[in-house]
């Protein structure tokens, strides 16, 4: 027996295309140099954000874009029906106590820098299927959190590998209603289908380039995509990856050329290519959870809004690791989930 | 305007009551000796299962218990269209390097101890909906890893506390199916509904009284319930809790008391003081995502196979912390989500 909203072995239809009604993102100073910095709905003077530790920045960081994405659409958090998110940090805590102040009904999500994607995927299903509506999707990072956490303490000043890539200090968060809500505002696009990621492995255990880890997964979750709905990459203004920076954005058009799908480079595109200027230092690109959700809310988000784009996949790519597989010698798998999303017109 | 398969702020229908259509589990020797240690479908009978570390051997039993479900439902990994998931190791690593190995597509999930309901919830979406089906809902934990990593490695011989819960090396997990599809045997349960919890906190900073962190989260989810819905607790056989233990399910009466619903004692069942005999000196219970999951597939649903029960509520409870929220002096909330499993005549 099928299921009806289906196709193939990883594609998901949400055949009542809920609407992205409203999205906000905030981010840090360095990213605010960046071209993209005067999209941002909301800058962080200082990466500390005016709180105690950086992990609190990363907190206050999301729960703003949330506050500021609810004002947007003139909702209260009250009448938000469930918040899905993660981010980097152990036990997914930023995303945790940001659900804590705004007391909205809570999923935590956990894909490493693919979160963005899977909470979309995911609150697509609740609107898609009318189990809630709005819903909230989110995702944030914070560099200082992120590189005590899985690498050294900033103090330390240990020094970046060339294939290392700059976590995001940002938060982005969309909120998705059902169709032909107008309450919220004119719509800036919609969600018309999923495709849920495999974790994927090919033995790389360098924790220093993360793009080489996490192409193969993006490689399978796009021909998986390809496979199960007969579409071409043609059929999108952009192909969009979350953070495989330099060397894995030119893996992926290996690997998805070796399974037999030839990807066109000028509709590729990557949000850890495109938040930091070449001339910031950021070595391979940026990274995180933030990284993709920001340039979703602050760069994508509008050019379908505008009608400049009609229809993009957008993939957040995942690295799932921790200090503790790294010490045991584990490799790095990836995960990559996507959703396509399309102009309203 | 409402979304259709809803009922007040945070409950949700699921009109084509999924079939659990098969479970299995597998835990540790201590697990083992408890009461319910003779239904389960693999013990190890080391704690580290014969790998390398006790991180892998949480891996493996969770890979094995999966592999197990699908052997009982005749089903190849490669049919299987979702595997959602979490456990309490940083970044979840045991739940994806499982994932890794069944090639399952892969929806990482994070509630702590109450992943296993959170994970029941989500997956009902997919196959209510009619986007993926079957789809393969686990849960796992692992006493040496999680006293490794939140509190200290056993080696240093540190004395536990009375309230302190002793985290349950096992895994569970249950394989949800579109209602009528027989292909799979006999369907031991169904879903039929399911309630997104709040990060509720109330003030506790003991990280070795999880009970009274997690009981304001349980109380507020369940009371949302009954206002929502208009039931009462007499609907139920019994009202499961995840792993609120001895200091945690008194908390709860006296939570749902002062909120207006007046619970039943004999009605009322906690994972936690259910896996261990009392002799076995787990202090205040039973703990870890692993607890409600082996209870839920051991205890709970050949209850509800065998028609002794016919509805019950199963809501799998978390406390939201990692050891650097704790460091920083943040103090400890809960999230507790629910499912309705019922009999099928």
């Amino acid at each position: 027996m099928n299921a009806p909203n289906r196709m193939g072995n990883q594609t998901i239809v949400y055949r009542n295309t809920p609407w992205i009604a409203a999205s906000a993102c905030a981010a840090g100073p360095r990213e605010a140099q960046g071209p993209l910095g005067d999209r941002f709905d909301l800058v962080a003077d200082t990466p500390d954000f005016g709180q105690e530790s950086y992990e609190q920045a990363e907190v206050a960081l999301l729960r703003e874009a949330c506050r500021i994405c609810l004002d947007k659409a003139h909702v209260g958090e009250k009448s938000v029906q469930a918040m899905l998110g993660g981010d980097l940090l152990n036990q997914i805590m930023p995303s945790s106590l940001a659900a804590r102040s705004l007391r909205i009904p809570f999923l935590g999500m956990y894909g490493a820098c693919s979160t963005m994607s899977e909470g979309l995927l995911v609150g697509g299903l609740l609107v898609d299927g009318g189990y809630a509506a709005p819903v909230l999707c989110t995702a944030g990072s914070h560099y200082a959190t992120a590189e005590r956490q899985y690498r050294f303490p900033l103090e330390y000043g240990n020094q970046r590998t060339p294939a290392s890539q700059w976590t995001v200090t940002g938060a982005g968060v969309v909120l998705l209603a059902q169709q032909g809500d107008a309450v919220y505002g004119k719509p800036l696009a919609k969600l018309t289908r999923g495709c849920i990621g495999r974790v994927v492995d090919m033995g790389v255990n360098d924790a220093n380039n993360m793009g080489a880890a996490m192409a193969p997964a993006a490689a399978a979750t796009l021909c998986a995509y390809f496979d199960d709905t007969g579409e071409t990459p043609e059929r999108f203004d952009r192909i969009i990856t979350g953070d495989l920076g330099y060397v894995g954005s030119e893996l992926l058009l290996e690997w998805c050329g070796k399974m037999g799908h030839s990807l066109p480079r000028e509709r590729m595109m990557d949000c850890g290519l495109t938040i930091y200027d070449p001339g910031q230092d950021s070595h391979a690109g940026g990274s995180g959870c933030g990284c993709s959700a920001v340039v979703l809310s602050s760069y994508i988000l509008p050019k379908l809004q505008s009608g400049e784009w009609q229809r993009v996949l957008f993939m957040a790519t995942g690295a799932l690791l921790s200090p503790t597989t790294s010490q045991q010698g584990e490799t790095i798998p990836g995960v990559a989930h996507a959703v396509v999303i399309e102009g309203v017109r």
